[in-house]
């Protein structure tokens, strides 16, 4: 007895092709990851791997990836569930700054400490500005951050993962997570015991399947799961690690 | 005290325009409804209505619907309910059929019979044929019909409303309903309290939201309820009348 798990990084949005940090500023699809999205799907279906259930964030950039690669593998109509715990990392002030000036203004040092620390956080963004979510109904009542690094995204998403994604496996469902970069690499972390260090140099590709059969215990039967393309991932694994050049 | 309700009936399919008898054959959205369910969403916004929660069938031209309208009232991220109970009706060993050669071929009055009849429905489908649903996975396990007047569709879909959606609406949440032509007429149905003959008069434009407010005990504080834009409701429903012709 196995259970099946899916992790799904949404396409690329308009903001990754523009090269900004984006964080929780919610930016729609690019034509590109539109078509990315879609090829996710293709590649469930190709595969055999029917997603019983669907969690997402609260971003429309890993919403319509769910969508639209559910509705090519002919499973739109599953059961979804959303939560604000399964967001990309909070960006803090750089969110809507272009990464590259970011780098110039700052230096290489600062830059890679905000993009790859695993607990040093940018700073806080001011509420009320332009790229913050304070007034944003979808949070209302909610503990959101401000900023956070890698180890807080993993403090706000495993509860998620105990309480939401697990109860789903344990019902013997094909479980997919449609997410983000970063909040996708703090469930790899905890999947496969990945350690502070070596988490900073994991990328996960965008609209490629990962796929993780876990044992009783949740832990993967396969260190590191399964890319349904793994030429693809292995390309775009080495495009990721060049963003901000 | 009031509830708010919003009906969604989705836009046009690929054969509402060819003019084929869909019933629970899941084809997608034409161009021209993907358009409208835009139009739909934007119409929330323009009338500051926002949805805490939608309910949409398992057909991906509602769901597509709900998708493509909360995108653009910047909704996409509210809970998402999903029944085979919200589906349109069964057509029977109608489903894939044209409109217009069963008139031809079966006459006017049965024709009119098994579109508008109360309770007279189609002959069953035969099961594993073309256009039948008993091998679906999206139905595993439900009591599924394999014809419907609209006598069977409100029998199948008042228990939903009792017990999915009165309890949303009770919580307070603006509650829609993306849905269909027959599944939406089950429930206008049982909420405005119209007689089996008057029934098949009444007819629900693709793409404009439909908005009731409800009194505490669930009956409209104004029968019909009100489309938000009446005057392309109105006009919708004269050529809703023509199908088929």
């Amino acid at each position: 007895m196995t259970y099946t798990l899916i992790l799904l990084r949404h396409g690329e949005s308009e903001w990754n092709a523009k090269n900004l940090f984006t964080g929780w500023v919610d930016v729609p699809l690019s034509e590109k990851g539109i078509e990315e999205a879609s090829r996710g799907g293709r590649l469930l279906t190709e595969n055999g791997l029917l997603p019983d259930v669907v969690h997402t964030s609260l971003l429309r950039r890993a919403i319509s990836t769910a969508n639209l690669a559910l509705d090519a593998a002919e499973r739109h109509w599953i059961p979804v569930k959303r939560s604000w715990r399964l967001n990309e990392r909070h960006y803090g002030a750089l969110q809507g700054k272009n990464k590259k000036e970011v780098r110039d203004e700052y230096g290489e040092e600062q830059f890679m400490t905000w993009r790859r620390s695993y607990d040093v956080p940018p700073p806080e963004i001011e509420l009320g500005s332009t790229y913050s979510q304070d007034a944003d109904p979808r949070y209302a009542g909610e503990p959101i951050p401000r900023t956070e690094a890698l180890l807080q995204v993993l403090e706000r998403s495993l509860p998620y993962w105990d309480e939401a994604i697990v109860p789903d496996l344990q019902d013997g469902k094909v479980v997919l997570v449609a997410a983000h970069g970063n909040s996708l690499r703090a469930l790899i972390k905890h999947l496969d015991g990945i350690d502070d260090e070596t988490i900073s140099g994991l990328n996960v590709p965008t609209g490629i399947p990962l796929v993780y059969e876990l044992d009783e215990n949740f832990k993967p039967t396969k260190p590191g799961g399964t890319y349904l393309d793994p030429d693809a991932a292995a390309e775009a694994i080495a495009a990721v690690a060049n963003q901000g050049r």
